[in-house]
């Protein structure tokens, strides 16, 4: 086994990965010299292919035809990457899997529109595979995905943000994708509504886990220790778990603190260590782990449903593996 | 019969184009308010909507299904929304249909995000159709789109750039998303190859003649009379017919002018008179509108193969219409 349940899928699924990353270059080319340059420089810079990979699991899973998950979990990864394209020119970010993003070497006009270039690819992959069902479930979640990043637009820099809030966000903007990723695998194999629905449970789960856990990180020590960036959704203003815990049980010097610094972008260099000291404080970090952990254990749950095979191992150690980064 | 074929299509056809109008405002619609904030401010401001009613008016001369045509007209005006709203974050316009435009009202981040919800929304409203010939025709032509906006990037400022890669810009952003709504129809009423080829060519032809006749008016001085506004070609450096006709017989003085408002953007106030200047001396506007000529010529010969009814009338007036706004 390797070092990581990500690691292991890969290692089980390794030939259909070669297979799913073949395609993606194969279809991410234009006559456009442009697009692939811009979605080569992204898609080159790796990520985890975290999406794809949970596509690949859940068809194999189920024996489900993997020649058509390869397809579509190539739509997955392109729909993943659109959305980061178009992230970047929202967040005015100048970094992404550790290079300079790609709004930053092309400029973000290039960025927006590459980024509609692969969504559309996305849906062209999915009319080949020719089935309405997962063309369904995968413009449900691109809409919802949308929705999700206009009502974080929306919560930025505002202090009235519930936790309710912040969840339909992390909902939208990263859980739906894992759900429909999750999804696919069950319609390919042509299995029952039950086992549908409990790997969409799993995919929402999950990816709820993964970005509460995310958010954790851009607030956590330990990053700054292995020399990895924090501070960027402080920097936007971004109402995350940690933020959201510790605004919860601040003093009125601490709300004008959050009110200056996330409501009003009004930030000094030691701002963001002060930050992180009442997040500690107020155990807001513990209390965003624990959110994470029923999100965990909701992932956990739904998978029982499914066959006892070397993937669902990989996949149920894949849940604490997500929020173990926390640490 | 109206003041103009538009006119005329509008009325044969206008129950159609309200039961579309009212999907439109049905559709944008999300428990996120911004989204029909935003979408209702570009929609409600008007526009042609020459896009659906080229669907509806493809349908209704084949006697297709009139709810189906409702439904993808609706995703069809959702699509060029959506590249509207890209569109103007990547010119950095802010100007749209008279009014501020809307990253302008509502930020670059809300324009991008909401079109891609326009964008899914499109694809939700094909799903619910049911038909892959549709859903393949029309995230064909997003695409097609993408890339002809993408090659329009690479152009802009380049004064190497042909005839020949305007054409295909402008087959791109303009003329491939026509051609699909006017293959709609004819897909929708189960007519024929030969006819639907013909209607995909009138309408791929149309928008070639409709983009060529937009790009005269940027540098009409009859635009100016009505006080509408000339010019942002030029101040953008994009490469449209009438300078790629003036530049082809330019002698070097001209050159370095073209060089130095188009090529680097360094641009004075008297220098879009000077450009019109140039383009009257070398008859650029008079071979721009001969080359939209031939487009509409090429539109007439494929609706010879369509039934002889008013709408076929109308379709047939269009061209000359869409042409003749250069004068």
């Amino acid at each position: 086994m390797g070092i990581s349940p990500l690691d292991d899928l890969a290692d089980l699924l390794k030939d259909d990965m070669d297979a799913v990353n073949a395609l993606i270059l194969e279809h991410m080319q234009s006559d456009v010299p442009l697009i692939p340059q811009l979605a080569g420089y992204l898609i080159a810079a790796g990520g985890k292919r975290i999406r794809p990979l949970m596509t690949l699991a859940c068809a194999a899973l189920l024996e489900g035809d993997m020649t058509r998950a390869h397809r579509l979990a190539c739509a997955v990864e392109f729909i993943h990457t659109a959305t980061l394209l178009h992230d970047d020119v929202v967040d005015e970010s100048d970094t992404r899997r550790g290079k300079d993003s790609a709004n930053i070497i092309f400029g973000n006009e290039a960025s927006v529109l590459v980024g509609d270039f692969l969504f559309s690819r996305a849906f062209q992959l999915m009319v080949m595979d020719g089935s309405l069902e997962t063309l369904k479930t995968l413009s449900d979640a691109s809409a919802i995905i949308a929705e999700g990043e206009v009502l974080q637009l929306s919560t930025q820099n505002n202090l009235e943000t519930t936790l309710d809030d912040y969840l339909s966000v992390i909902s939208g903007k990263t859980a739906a994708l894992f759900a429909a990723a999750c999804e696919v695998g069950p319609i390919i194999a042509g299995q029952p509504g039950d086992i549908r629905a409990a790997l969409r449970t799993y995919g929402q789960a999950l990816g709820m886990a993964f970005q509460i856990t995310d958010d954790i990180l851009d607030y956590s020590a330990v990053q700054e220790q292995l020399g990895k960036t924090t501070g960027d959704d402080f920097r936007e203003g971004k109402m995350t778990a940690p933020v959201l815990y510790a605004l919860e049980k601040s003093d009125s010097e601490e709300q004008s603190f959050w009110m200056r610094t996330l409501g009003h972008r009004q930030q000094k260099e030691e701002d963001l260590a002060q930050a992180q000291i009442l997040i500690q404080k107020h155990n807001a970090l513990d209390s965003s782990i624990a959110l994470a952990r029923r999100y965990g254990d909701e992932a956990r749950t739904a998978l029982a449903a499914t066959p006892d095979t070397q993937i669902k191992t990989a996949l149920t150690a894949l849940i604490d593996f997500t929020i173990d980064r926390a640490y």
